[in-house]
């Protein structure tokens, strides 16, 4: 039976059809390209004699309304190279198409919508377009794209729809858009004036702020207070390496493409490091380790450098910077499920803080890829086998995913759902048992005897930049105020009130408390509205009538007004507040 | 008059050639290169039939004395190349510097001692061996070395020897040799665990331990309270930029060859930073600037790169990744004094709990050399005036130092003098009028118009590799109490105290004392001497007495020992002295 995402895909594909035969009749010279399905709908890849207008695009969805709304059906015929490039004669971008499957020996086939249009097509379509929800779809926008994706050929103009179920799952799906756009990261990143990007210095480059370094200073302390519980230590490190590292460790075979390599004056090869752990590899073995000493744990947030394609990059989520908040824990055999149960600890700790909910995946090889990988069949399915008990001790549903390994070793990673509902993978722990071979760790066992130990990966945030792309958006930019950067902002209702402003500011700043005071001249009322755009926690507005009685009236953000409270209690409660790092109420 | 140090330095070139008088006497058959005077003596490069042994540099010595004491007088001739040729037809290194002085045009001399020796120089030298004292020298090291210092010449011997006024000045000196290498941050560094190097990774990159980490967050950690104390905030940035921001700053011009270059994937031209400041600046300028918001001031403290030779490498002294605590000021004229007496007071705090003695020096540009800076000569004269003035009006004895300036603006240097009285740069607050107006850097006024504004670069521990290099030869790696990795070691007379040192340590590590227990079945007396090898400041013995009473015997390594306290009071007063950042007792 049909489930009904196919159901779906043959109706945008269809969709993108009848999107194709609507330009004919608009444009009878226009020339057509592709028209695939993507996770929204589909689009279709044209050459028109000018450039289609919003109103076109009205015009363009009212005929494909009035096509589907004919009921015509879809039939598939098969045909020779020869008798297809008849039917299209007139379409240079099919002709192209039908010769290369020609070459290839492939099957060609074609889809004829009624007598109203006819397309080179795999397949598959609805039988009927009378299948097609009239009211659940619509032409959404226009962009330019090279034909093939080349920036060598001709440019096109690539029409998008939106296509689902019907009109409420479209309602839906438009909604969570206009949502997730209200919180894009790049948006409120820059109200917040958390981070911004320089022409001179380069995309992917991030730039922080004074208001930006202070959240990533506050997440990695959280990080940080609890890895020191668990016995992780701090390392530091370079940015780079000579060739020879890589060459050990396996990276410069395997992500060749991704590094940044250098060439010194002397003409030494170095690369700049896109993970931590071959530095880490030789902070571990520079001494002879006992079973004594077993394990050393590991912590260092720093950042590496992936050498990404630019078009790739965009905003927080692609960098070509990554902030990691690495670790890794070199201990015995016996000592793995320990371990993976401390990090686990942290992870469900601070993902718990956030209101994020996780679920776990068993990231493992693909068998069918071995090139992809390091090390043997046996050493992973010994490592995988190990993963599988540790998850089913810990008592969670895991699901396993093949092909997600990481090139060392299999994961365990955790997927994040932000408050749209969108999945993100976050932390992972990884289980390596070839870094190990290949650098030659080991420790001294209780029968003085050499044992090969292993390596745990593991990053909380994964990427400090990710990271809080996600939780910008998770929380639209409303952090609690353990992380705000401005944790109170003072506002004195005229100036003869600022001294007092001030005095109030030196009690809270004293006890630790991120302070500020509005000396502004604007209107009392502008100061709060100024205050709430930047999502600051607390309002505290300071007038006559606080002023003799020694208090501040209160306004939270996510509380509402408080009214008049004494300086010494909301100075106690803020202080509980950021102590417990107490999570927005929402 | 002829001052001492000219008398030295004649007397340490005469020595050099009775060293190549012995040598020729030892063997005949010697090739003589050069023997010119270095900091501490002299040396000669030659070629003999076989490496010269301790034994013979006893001999050659000898012979050296028997010379000087026959009162040989030194006799200056001048000569023609060809004379010249004539004297020297078997040393063909001679014949090389000979037909060079012809070819330049330069004068030829040779120097006669008696009738024992002649060679190619231009001098001067003592009138008298006489003059030169007998117990004042000794030849102390033999290494090998090329022709001119050129790696496709011939390999030669050079022998080097120590020269001073008398014996007593020679002994001082050895003494404080003899000292520096007990306290060689090398050494120091290696005993105490605190950074290693991995030939994979490659020279002059150090990896830190949790030890060496540990000292750097703590001392990273005191410069951030002195400057979050006087209104600084962090920002991040990344490690490498498009050639665009170095090509606006003048770094690309200026410091090209000491970057480290990168071509992308794409054939992007990117380069790591070498310093910080072109970066920062893009955060100051993202966002148009009221007079309310200046100054500015950004810290960060991150790591720095820069292409140094191989052969200069060496520790931390000069290293490849530069650690700087980094901090810029962005600000009008009229606020230039006052923050630059804002960072002057963080170095006087900070170095005066080190102990260092600090002395100022006004580096200033030269101005025959104007192709090495960036600005016009108004500006540079601007700029020092304005530090001339700062430096009187601060009450300091300060000196200047024309030439030793950085590329973008005068600064006030601040170097320090170590326990064995050798002197080092290590703070710096510059005044740069030029990368301003480079960026277009400017604030709006109380009039509403653009003013350009000015920036102070400064940092503290300046690079944190060269500054630690500098501490730990200091303190001879007695680090205090608040610095040192570890404060307190326990040490369980037998197995049946474990349990009572791991309360003891539990109750410091609690109040956050780093505290490790030697669980070792090593004796009492090897225990208390590892602590001891490893500089830790306390050790505190626990047995069967102690167990009863509720104490630990204290034994500290600057006060000797403190016989029984109890854990509350030792507890309390460990914890007074890391909160006071108390100086190791001399």
């Amino acid at each position: 039976m049909e489930n009904n995402n196919e159901k779906l895909e043959k109706s945008r594909h269809s969709l993108a059809h009848l999107l194709a035969a609507a330009v004919l009749t608009k444009w009878p010279t226009a020339l057509i390209g592709i028209g695939p399905t993507v996770d929204n709908g589909f689009y279709y890849d044209i050459s028109t004699p000018s450039t289609p207008t919003p109103h076109d695009l009205e015009k363009l969805e009212k005929e494909m309304r009035t096509l589907a709304s004919k009921k015509l059906s879809f039939v598939r015929k098969d045909l020779s190279a020869d008798d297809a490039r008849k039917l299209f004669t007139s379409q240079p971008f099919k002709i192209e198409l039908i010769d290369e499957l020609e070459k290839k020996g492939e099957p060609i086939s074609v889809y004829e919508t009624g007598d109203a249009f006819v397309d080179l097509c795999r397949g598959p379509h609805v039988e009927n377009t009378s299948e097609i929800a009239l009211d659940g779809f619509k032409l959404s926008k226009i962009a330019g794209a090279y034909w093939r994706g080349d920036e060598k050929n001709k440019q096109l103009t690539r029409i998008y729809g939106l296509a689902f179920e019907g009109k409420k799952e479209l309602a839906a799906y438009e909604k969570m858009i206009a949502e997730a756009e209200k919180r894009d990261h790049r948006k409120i990143g820059k109200d917040l004036d958390l981070f911004t990007f320089s022409d001179l210095v380069g995309p992917g480059l991030p730039l922080w702020t004074p208001r930006g370094t202070m959240i990533r200073e506050k997440l990695n302390d959280f990080v940080w207070e609890l890895r020191s519980a668990r016995g992780f230590e701090r390392v530091a490190i370079p940015h780079i390496t000579k060739r020879s590292l890589y060459e050990t460790s396996g990276h410069w075979d395997k992500f060749k493409d991704e590094l940044f390599k250098i060439v010194t004056r002397e003409q030494h090869e170095y690369a700049m490091k896109p993970m931590n752990c071959p530095h880490h590899t030789q902070i571990f073995a520079h001494l002879p380790r006992s079973y004594r000493e077993m394990p050393q744990r590991y912590s260092e947030t720093t950042m590496v450098y992936r050498d990404e394609q630019s078009g790739e990059l965009s905003g927080l989520s692609r960098v070509l910077c990554i902030t990691q908040d690495d670790a890794h824990v070199f201990c015995r055999m016996s000592q793995i499920k320990e371990e993976f149960f401390k990090i686990w600890d942290i992870v469900d700790t601070f993902y718990g803080t956030f209101g994020f909910n996780l679920k776990v995946r068993l990231s493992f090889h693909d068998p069918a890829k071995m090139e992809k990988y390091l090390g043997t069949p046996d050493i992973w399915d010994t490592a995988e086998r190990a993963l599988r008990e540790i998850a089913k001790e810990r008592g969670v549903e895991a699901f396993e995913a093949p092909g997600e390994a990481a090139m060392y070793g299999p994961k365990i990673d955790f997927m994040a759902h932000d408050s749209l509902g969108r999945q993100l993978q976050v932390a992972t722990i990884q289980l390596d048992m070839n870094m190990p071979e290949r650098f030659d760790l080991f420790c001294t066992n209780e029968k003085g005897e050499h044992e090969r130990i292993v390596m745990l990966h593991c990053a909380t945030m994964g990427s400090i930049e990710r990271f809080l792309a996600a939780l910008i958006e998770h929380l639209e930019g409303n952090f609690p105020t353990w992380l705000s950067p401005v944790q109170v902002r003072i506002i004195p209702v005229s100036d003869k009130h600022i001294d007092y402003a001030k005095i109030a500011a030196s009690t809270l700043s004293k006890e630790g408390v991120r302070v500020e005071i509005d000396e502004s001249s604007n209107t009392i009322g502008k100061k709060i509205r100024d205050g709430k755009l930047m999502k600051l926690p607390y309002l505290l507005v300071v007038g006559d009538k606080e002023l003799t009685a020694g208090t501040v009236t209160v306004e939270s953000r996510d509380k509402g007004s408080l009214g008049a409270v004494s300086v010494p209690d909301f100075t106690a409660s803020i202080k509980k507040e950021i102590t417990e790092r107490a999570r927005v109420a929402k």
